[in-house]
């Protein structure tokens, strides 16, 4: 049974959790021009999902100093999986912090750890369920993000990190990149533990950051409008790269800058990874179709900018050098 | 010179005015739910316009005790034509009507006539310029309603109606649909004076009545989405008919009846017709491509129903049966 | 962990196995009209598969006397699990055949069972991969057929179905339509094994019979393109039903009836189940949102027709009649 | 009666003129790729056309040694206006020459001539009339392109060339660019005869040279997927900019370079410019919205290339320096 020997179930990505440094013009941002659905709004806190999502929010926008990501949430499969995700860390020595239910709010018990790459990451299962707006067709706005469908994080060792994420949290690889090399390694790998091409996304660059949250997007037309959207409310710049179309995962892809530089992609064009024996599909790093398998050249910011994470004490953590280039050549 | 010798030069179909009894009721329906654009409200009319339109209106709602449509208009080429066309229905011995400016909000001076097919039509050179909303798109809501692409009109003899519009007024014919006897007879035919399918559609049936107004649409998924909007905001049975395709001007088409029972259609899917050597394309009564290239069998009330049209002094004219059979002999 | 007490292990839906009885104007319809990739060809037998699909085939259409559906086949999650399903069927004295490795083109070995529904299925594991043609754009054609995404299954018996697919083999219920008795009663479920809306749904019906396959598409877009590529080629007797939307799912779907009446649903617009504690969706039989949210009324063919299924030496099955009312009442 | 005054009534622009230097290559191109329908092949030449086109032909390759625009066509409004711009251009003392019918295939009697900006014009009315693909949708393939649009040209004095087209053919301004001096001149010009944004583009170049052929396709999913086809067939590099939106216009752009480097515009987006009183848009040279509302910066190749013209006698006419700068500033 797949998984059955695992310390304990990650059934997917669930939410970010960003500090941005207005909330009102993040509101506007995400919920007048994006289309995401505000579910509630606090002195100090927004909390937003997509059009298909039932559960309490998928984003967490907390007021703060600086920009930066304070935790990165997994749903685990059950209350008692939040208990092993829970030994499982203090076994291994982790900082380990309970957050307990209605902290964050809707949300059930969770804990918080940090993980061997650095990243603050949330482990938890019961969530308020509110209202889906999936045929709310008369309230659909902008982009129509339904979902979030994946996290990217910058980490110095991507081999290291995808041995974490395959060999003790069960997840499958879809894609990877690789180096040129005669001895080829790890540039950049694609996980999941639901049946997408991805939950996690791992590249090599200065880490641990945030490099995007990936939100799925109902289709192409809805990523079109989203330009034409943010165009006319004057907000052309946050488009940083795209549409375009990534050779890996087949994603049809914009990538947007918040109002406070966090990246965000709009990203529609998936497959279905349900086989247990799917053959993970490999990419060669100078590959120009891997990238970009059409669409403009990536601007050196996205390879270059990304998000700070926090510790659990709210500090940044400060990011190590990529053990490789981290970039294709053929991008300067 | 084409039209060098028309008594007056009529550009396009501009406008159609149509009563209704519920102004607020009404602009939910085209204002909330189809998107189209509010340019001036008075407490006994609404001015609506498309995302496209740059003049003040091309809908007009005017409340009053029972639906009807009191005038349908065409913009004529100048101020010059407008005197011209005074003339030559009066030479006619038609009943005109002298609007002043302003009478219609935006409107410069017009005149509205008794045509020979007893429709109420006016003849208008001068409007006001409002706001283009083209890329306004994050304004865009509902069908994405550009313009108004066209009328379809109801007459009991169908070539006498064709030879008013072609042979006196100008128009050009694109498309034409004849009954299978030995000497066909024209059944239906496509009339146009901008480089598009139709300015008006005649239609043999009960007449003169309105059958519908013909709003073009961006695209496809334009209509789509009005389907959805429609029926998340409970509003399905608003859709009388489609989409489907017609195989007739290749339009991609949905009929909806609005809250008093107007028919409008959204469409898109035209092409050109700037040619002067453009051959009519002859369709035959029977084909079912004609009709419906694909989509479900039109229903009764599509052949059926229609909306009374207005004297010059408000009373409903009524109407003739039609010299043919109203429908193919598969629509039973 | 979820599954962990399975007899064995589900991981999809994954192909079906249609009788035809012209092979060659099959192929026409499947794959020069609607886009499936053809991957091997026998004098008996022609194996198909959707775009993004690396296994084999997901379409198997076997020469045959007259119309029917001879298998209708899961993909298991290991070698072990074909094994498990095996024991676990023999142990309930069912029918089961061993089907050994390339009997079937291009599968591994696999078992087939009577299963307590009546319905001839087959249990495997391994296939072999083929090219993906996901980003061979190129070749792309008609309407886009991605994948089979679930079978829908007429049962007389909807709650003795239900509860065998949940209880013994682990689906998990996404949404479910209730007769509006006092005590209500199951008369339709949408149960899933992979993290979509269904795999298997189950309509109360004359059954067992296949109500029909379901393909997933890529987006409304290419639902359009099917019937206006059908309709073009002199296919549009072909389509059934649609376009449309369902309530339930929020399918956005098209039915057609192949060359022998075998129906075959396009579909999209599924959202995302991962998550265990997902609240199955209820919808009551006469809301008339569930079947239709907008769109044509359903044909009666829709709800009498179906493919009948073989048991497992190729003799038709009679089926039973069902225990409720086999449509809404609002359906004539 | 608007242009009743005029030496000749043009109706639009119908064809343009490459020589390429290998017909099979342009042909995979064009018709494989691109999905243009082939209307007639000899030797030398390769016949195109869109898929709702009549005509015979709205693109002519013809086999040279070298990359070139040997003539772009105006359809006139009659035999008459053939004769009638023969007489204007010999008036004016320009090189005319008579291209007899049948010359160039599917096409009656034409003059061409030098006009006074130095390109090689032609002037026809009558053209054989082919099958309209337009409802052939089983044949549709790539970018679906439907038809010619606008010619856009790189003309040293834009004033000038403006003047000539409005003053003395009669084409009208839909929007137009100034630069942004005390007294600004006008750096480019949107024309058009038929209802829409232009026939003819004028930009401030090297010139005379054409800068691009705009053909219209259906919608913006069209162009997405021409770049699909063309990154899958491995012609990535043939893009060279966009999808993306331009302000002026609203046109929805991909710009192609087929094989022997000849610019092509996939366009959609246009709006109705029927009415006489249509107050033509201005833009601002330096407005980043003007030339991209959205979409990632033009590139340099944009600006400086584009194809050589010939005379009436094939030889390449030498361009002249622009007047003004040939780009925005903040292009560099």
């Amino acid at each position: 049974m797949p998984g059955a020997d695992l310390p304990f179930s990650v059934v997917r990505t669930h939410h970010g959790g960003l500090v941005v440094t207005d909330l009102e013009r993040s509101r506007h941002f995400y919920v007048d021009l994006l289309g995401f659905v505000e579910t509630e709004r606090t002195p100090d806190a927004l909390y937003l999902r997509g059009l298909e999502e039932r559960s309490h929010h998928s984003l967490v926008l907390r007021r703060g100093e600086s920009p930066a990501s304070d935790h990165l949430a997994f749903k685990v499969a059950s209350e008692e999986d939040v208990d092993r995700a829970k030994a499982f860390f203090e076994a291994r020595g982790a900082a380990v912090k309970e957050v307990p239910a209605g902290a964050e709010a809707g949300q059930g018990r969770a804990i918080r750890v940090m993980d061997p790459l650095g990243f603050p990451m949330e482990f938890f299962f019961a969530m308020d369920d509110v209202e889906r707006h999936l045929q709310r067709f008369d309230l659909y706005r902008g982009a129509h993000p339904m979902r979030l469908d994946h996290m990217n994080l910058f980490v110095p060792n991507v081999q290291a990190a995808h041995d974490w994420y395959t060999k003790e949290l069960g997840f499958r690889c879809s894609e990877y990149t690789e180096t040129e090399e005669k001895e080829p390694r790890v540039w950049a790998t694609w996980l999941h533990r639901k049946d997408s091409v991805h939950d996690v996304a791992l590249m090599n660059g200065l880490g641990p950051r945030l490099h995007h949250l990936g939100f799925w997007v109902l289709d192409t037309a809805s990523v079109l409008t989203a330009c034409d959207v943010l165009a006319a409310a004057g907000h052309t710049a946050s488009i940083e790269r795209g549409p375009g179309r990534h050779g890996i995962s087949n994603a049809f892809f914009l990538y947007l800058r918040d109002p406070d530089g966090h990246r965000i992609e709009l990203y529609t064009g998936d497959y279905l990874t349900a086989d247990p024996d799917f053959t993970p599909i490999r990419w060669s790093l100078n590959d120009p179709r891997r990238q970009t398998f059409w669409g403009h050249a990536a601007p050196p910011s996205w390879f270059e900018e990304a998000s700070p994470v926090l510790d659990l004490e709210g500090a940044p953590i400060r990011p190590t050098d990529a053990l490789l280039s981290d970039r294709p050549h053929f991008v300067t």
